[in-house]
């Protein structure tokens, strides 16, 4: 890459395998292209059409197919969570993938930087009622955890409350706001990812 | 009181002073009439209205208003916290309210048990956006610590995200799905506030 | 059963396949022992051992273990939900059962209450750091929703933070209290749910 | 100001007033030590001191002591909100500087940028019990919404659970974890607020 290419990994933590439609998917990719209209390269991966195993190491052995995904997470400066959004809270497909991540706090380069460091994260979070400003507290305090900066305004969702009603498929009530909001949300990842890339986090010596 | 009478506090946790209209206490009054209906006697105070200092014992000093609300407090059977959402959680003055709440987990009666038990929590939330199961989980869960049992679906609200809009006084929208899920609030909330009459929570040694 | 015979099922969501030793199956057994010491049958289950399929209806088809779980679910009066801590957070384990409870709260008997209705849920939490208040805000929230009633004090946890540190198993500090408050879950679980067995919720249209 | 010059503003929002001590002002300090000694000109203000009014507008009127404390905050390249834990969950001083931030989001330059761009937020909680990591992921997400960028791990904490204990200034136990951790929160806010001086977020059109 050149000192300005930036790449972008979305993980989609839909519950639905593919190739069922996903509400989370199509919002996310909306986020993805305004990546992609700013330079980055833009990878997607629904993380339900692999088999990532319990448990908090990085590699945990046959079939564990968690140590690909991992890959394009370092191949990633940007890394945007895209969830749904289930009894008002992250789903469990998300929340396994951040376990997974965990592992990643203790793994340091040379220079005794956490591995992870220098790289954004943002959130996505679609759903029918409630629940998108609590999601993104919790997956935003674990990717702060493990390494990644969180840019202002870094995120976007899709909620329809009160009560149960229409996915994002299924209603264009909102979507102006939603998408606005997603190239905010682009617009900063991009731009902070550079400012990381130019001006590096210092190593704990310093 | 009977054995049967039943009373409930309300506390409404708006940020806005008396006499301006509080959406909060529009859709804590749907509850309130839906308590009443059901033979409950029902208290109504708007925090925001009194000097409430901060701290976490029972009486912080000259001027503090708390004393005169926790003797409420402790006159209910049924506490009905009400709040409204600001970046997608309580307000202060909810938040205020809990810590005061705190003091009490400590208080006991005769028999060791806290005096708080054998009483029943509900949650009220309003707001024009998203955060209401948020506020609920963590409301429900400082109001189990200090000794109220939470009924099933003992809470309703009214959000209308995605992004800003109108408040619950400015939109019927979804008033109809509030207002009945109001209604099972307080059908749970004053059956379980019987259950414990007759079948209290047991003391420590038991 | 008899009218008093109560039953509670134990779900252990850590993310370690048996026969691995559990720090969280450790503390969750001291709140079981605590509820056979009151009468009651206790069942416990460790969830990871089982295939349970991503999805929010009751039955994800071939090879899906949860139909089997839920079966003991609804043959309980409680049910404790046990989780480890990772990033602060319940583990994705717990997350999934927690989703896989969410089909429930739309299930209905013939009077048109939820089936879970006069059940009541407990929440156990294990971690060598921090995080107990939120995960049990966000399992008492979820177990809430869907119908579960939560006593009072209704939970127990051992965190040892500032920082990373022993495990439950490796470190007897603070031991006493974790057990002493688990024997009030255990207390307030037990009663409750024969309070509600006496005075169940009332119906819709009650 | 030198292009390079930093400063921060730390808000300590503990509930007692001044002069009484302040474990959380105590933890505060080292951070802020942390970053005077990275050339940050260190401010640091007792929240509870100032009558700052319930409301989410920037001047609440007569006697609201906000716009000061707001007047300090738009003067900080840095922002620390520290606080201390009740119930698991942060102050209802903390929650009220947020809700009062809030007003700040919808305030924007000449060029359409919110006024709170380019500026980082960190996180400091004391108590002696549990919570600090979802007082982190709540004041992260607030500060995120309103425009401010959170460094990968800028925050540190000292709890000392199971249940009640020592507070911070009694107890030296895992000081040495919390000021690491608090210096690692020091360095990666200075750089990264630097690193937005020499690329600031893009205005919306871009």
């Amino acid at each position: 890459m050149s000192d300005d290419a930036l790449g972008a990994l979305i993980i989609n933590c839909t519950l639905k395998a593919s190739p069922e439609p996903s509400n989370t998917e199509a919002l996310a990719r909306i986020v993805g292209g305004q990546l992609a209209a700013r330079g980055v390269a833009v990878d997607m991966v629904r993380a339900v059409d692999h088999d990532i195993h319990p448990g908090v190491s990085s590699d945990e052995g046959d079939g564990d197919e968690w140590p690909a995904i991992r890959r394009r997470v370092l191949a990633a400066d940007i890394l945007v969570m895209a969830t749904p959004t289930w009894l008002g809270q992250m789903s469990s497909v998300a929340k396994r993938v951040m376990e997974r991540l965990d592992a990643l706090m203790s793994e340091t380069g040379g220079d005794g930087r956490p591995v992870l460091y220098d790289r954004v994260g943002g959130v996505v979070v679609t759903g029918n009622e409630d629940g998108a400003h609590s999601i993104i507290a919790h997956i935003a305090q674990g990717m702060i955890d493990v390494g990644y900066t969180v840019p202002a305004q870094a995120w976007t969702y899709w909620h329809r409350g009160p009560g149960p009603g229409p996915d994002y498929l299924d209603d264009d009530t909102g979507h102006d706001w939603a998408h606005a909001t997603g190239e905010t949300a682009a617009r900063n990842l991009a731009s902070v990812a550079r400012a990381l890339k130019e001006r590096p986090l210092p190593a704990p010596a310093s």
